[in-house]
């Protein structure tokens, strides 16, 4: 995947000083940076009978649902508190301060349902962990979290070591 | 397109007293209407040689890079203030109460590329007009403005007359 990680711009000091921030607009504008990172997280779960790809606002709606119609699968939204309109069901989680909320509606998916997340970084896991709870209210059984770029030193796979994680590139 | 629309659920009274919400979820978690949403708008576009397709968060963000894939193209980002995080043009843009304002990247679209812009819902098109402002400014052909679902009592193409309008459902 080196060709793909060389389409991902480094941004210093953003959103704040002493982050470098991982860019990655440079790949999804380029033909073959898009192609390139839909296709690697398809073939990785090709196999699986994937039904739904989850993926939650703003930034996992970018890949999640161009994997799925790839996949033959559907698309299913987790979406920040009002802004989804039928019945659904809540989870709260951690941030470094504070707390926020993520909502899946109660029929994103069925029971039993084999369920992939994708979200396009991979950082303290804390977002991705509330998604898997979400879908494992619903029944749905996850199959895998897939990530376009994975910060290995923020060891994110430890809040997510129940699941098979699949990053396209890492750091 | 009836086997699109059968799949769109009308919410009443959301976000607010008298408005039905039309729910596009029960569509983008059908397989077949994930595909039949997506091959619809890349097929009107397909001989339009689109280098880029254009898509504003939160929800433009889930049909726009599919298309995108399935056209050949790349997928450049416009987002709310803040978000984006290298050299960027603003656009502000009048919302029901007040104004809002929307940002890309200078780099997102080269002079002369073929932009298609895709969002779910076309409604008054005070955002797509707005989007395609930014898209001008950075010396972008726009090709046209694709949406899943057009509330046409709403006339929101008369903001967008300079363009062809393509919408995959029609209220």
């Amino acid at each position: 995947m080196n060709d793909l990680k060389k389409l991902i711009r480094d941004i210093p000091d953003f959103p704040k000083k002493g982050i470098i921030f991982k860019d990655i607009t440079p790949l999804l504008q380029n033909p073959k940076g898009l192609r390139g990172a839909v296709e690697s997280i398809s073939d990785y779960y090709k196999d699986k009978k994937v039904d739904i790809v989850v993926g939650a606002e703003a930034r996992g709606f970018i890949l999640a649902p161009t994997v799925a119609f790839n996949l033959g699968a559907g698309f299913t939204p987790i979406r920040k508190p009002g802004k989804l309109p039928y019945e659904k069901i809540s989870m709260s989680y951690a941030l470094e301060y504070g707390t926020d909320m993520l909502e899946i509606h109660k029929d994103g998916i069925a029971k039993g349902q084999q369920v992939l997340l994708v979200d396009d970084l991979l950082a303290t896991g804390g977002t991705m962990a509330a998604c898997c709870k979400l879908v494992e209210s619903l029944g749905g059984n996850i199959v895998g979290c897939a990530f376009l770029i994975e910060l290995t030193f923020l060891n994110g796979k430890k809040a997510l070591d129940n699941y098979d994680i699949f990053s396209v590139i890492r750091y």
